[in-house]
């Protein structure tokens, strides 16, 4: 925290020169920074961009949050989409509502920690708006490019065969997110790496770049951004429509053995799932917001990208015959069980009450998400 | 309105096949549209971005907004930035925070106000994000180029002798916002062009378009969208720091010496500002949410421009006196003054306790802005 005078309502130029203090106008990705009707980007090649909002009681509270790791999350979240396609972010807009608690040392703590994350990955912020609100809202447009030596990567592409893999860990934002909402704030005492993974989630940025660059001279990987947990977001990256498959009825299907052993996931996951009377296995299936990669490539691809790839994980095989199981197990039996709804556990309000909706996340192939 | 079987509260299938029937996926201004982690914009040419926020109560209340109105005015202002610049938009990244109580005819009627506007102009939806608000929240990242015949436009360059101009109508919107705040809905009848003006302006796209033509053979005219009034907006554009110049003293400043004769008022401006006993001059100096251009350009520009560009009118000529006047008046001595705030008229919370802030447009010159 820095120690700026305290003032119980900002005004718009104090927002803006706090906002200066921590966002350069200039950079090598603007032709022109804020301060105009529009910014320019610079326009030499196909520009990735993503959208996605963060907001107060949906998805973050401010009882054990700082104010800095709203600030990061809030970037990171949308850093995670460059991500997932192979990109490097290169600069962001960022809309901003503000309620009138908002006072300097709080935009300051917000600033540093966003500012934070954009001088790591290089980032400009290209410009922005800012308006009173009853909640604090934070809605941020990310721009990135694909490096000239790599390819930009979907989520289509999966063949029989292939294998899946992640990069990054799976489970551990679930067990930061339940015990954080249990607890408060104290928990990071018990469960440091599981708070982190809620409260400061990594970006698999490099990760996502070297895939980029093992897709430039062969059949690309299918990646996308691991936020919805594998029973969601599996479905999506082979292209299954509505409902888990559960036969092989009708048309030809892509399917996925996966075989997830215990000893691939974070102890405190494990243990968090054995004080509950859990199965850790199903919690890392279920866990969402961990913002790894998911995805899948030829299978001799796969030996060099364990080796290239940090924290590359190989999880199992895409196969053809529409199923999808875990350890031998369907998957299609899980479907719509969620144990945070189970007596005696904590009920995040914000999975409950709140879904997170998000646009640019509809399966590829059909109309129709898997119902949450 | 159509009639689309109500259901109380939406699915997220329900929210994206909505969409999906207004806005299609496939757009000459994408390489990928959305549906993966990231959209494909394509990138042969710098991208002019721009980013406004459009919130219930802050910028719009459901009591007087139809949804297609509401839906067609975040689009609007959006790309109002765009014709400031004298760039046309060519796609938007949507986000959308939905209360519970949006239904489907509701959603509906939004997106089709919003693709009205996106169709005329041939704009892409590129991606977005949606999730649940306590408040309809709409915050939208526009992007658009210039043509290959004309040039990016910014707010800077005005040099004394300048023309000042406007296109299109100032105050009107102001009109309508008083009296659809003091008489909701039914002041159509009364009002109907000042209630336009408010619910549904009409972004200056084609005028921003020739005038960033003209600038490609000859000095570039300074333009700017003029969304807060000529009082708060004028000084910006000709960079003059914080208070509006009262005086010559320090350095040579630009001012401005305007002419704005009663009788390039809109009629509905002038028989309001009468019943109300108000100057109708002043009413449309302070006028905010218009949504025309403010530009100046070189003299022997003027004519030219008056015959090419639609709505185009010479206010008066830029100063190096560092003064402000209109009709003779110092604009100085109108500062801070606020008759929305008199005894008997109606006070819009809007305007008061919600200020709308822009990090987009801050003085280009100077790190404060005027304070409201």
């Amino acid at each position: 925290m820095r120690t700026v005078p305290s003032t119980p309502l900002l005004s718009e130029d104090a927002v803006i020169a706090c906002l200066a203090r921590h966002f350069p106008r200039e950079h090598d990705a603007l032709l022109l920074g804020r301060g105009d009707d529009c910014a320019l980007l610079k326009g030499d090649a196909p520009l990735a961009v993503s959208t996605d909002v963060f907001l107060e009681d949906v998805h973050f509270r401010r009882s054990y949050f700082t104010p800095e790791e709203i600030g990061f999350k809030a970037l990171a979240v949308n850093v995670s989409d460059m991500a997932a396609c192979g990109a490097r972010p290169t600069a962001f807009t960022l809309s901003l509502g503000l309620p009138e608690w908002v006072d300097e040392p709080w935009l300051e703590a917000f600033f540093f920690g966003m500012a934070g994350l954009a001088n790591e990955r290089r980032m400009a912020l290209a410009g922005g708006d800012l308006s009173r609100c009853a909640t604090l809202a934070v809605s941020i447009t990310v721009f990135g490019e694909t490096d000239k030596t790599g390819c930009f990567l979907t989520r289509g592409g999966s063949m029989p065969e292939d294998a899946i893999f992640i990069t990054g860990s799976i489970g551990l934002a679930r067990v930061g997110l339940a015990v954080l909402e249990a607890q408060g704030r104290p928990a990071i005492e018990e469960w440091p790496m599981a708070c982190a993974a809620h409260l400061r989630p990594r970006p698999q940025v490099d990760a996502g770049l070297m895939l980029s660059r093992a897709g430039a001279n062969a059949r690309p990987p299918a990646l996308m951004d691991l936020s919805d947990g594998i029973l969601r977001d599996l479905p999506r990256l082979l292209g299954l429509t509505g409902e888990i498959a559960a036969s092989g009825a009708g048309c030809r299907k892509l399917g996925a053995k996966l075989s997830l052993p215990k000893d691939l996931l974070h102890p405190e996951l494990i243990r968090w799932a054995e004080e509950q009377g859990r199965d850790p296995v199903l919690e890392a299936l279920f866990g969402g917001e961990d913002y790894a990669l998911l995805g899948s490539c030829a299978p001799d691809m796969a030996p060099s990208l364990l080796t290239a790839v940090n924290g590359f994980t190989q999880l199992g095989t895409v196969t053809d015959d529409g199923l999808l199981t875990c350890n031998g197990v369907s998957l299609a039996d899980l479907r719509g069980f969620d144990h945070f709804a189970a007596p005696g556990s904590p009920a995040p309000p914000r999975r409950r009450s709140l879904p997170f909706y998000r646009l640019t996340k509809p399966d590829r192939t059909a109309d129709k998400e898997i119902e949450t």
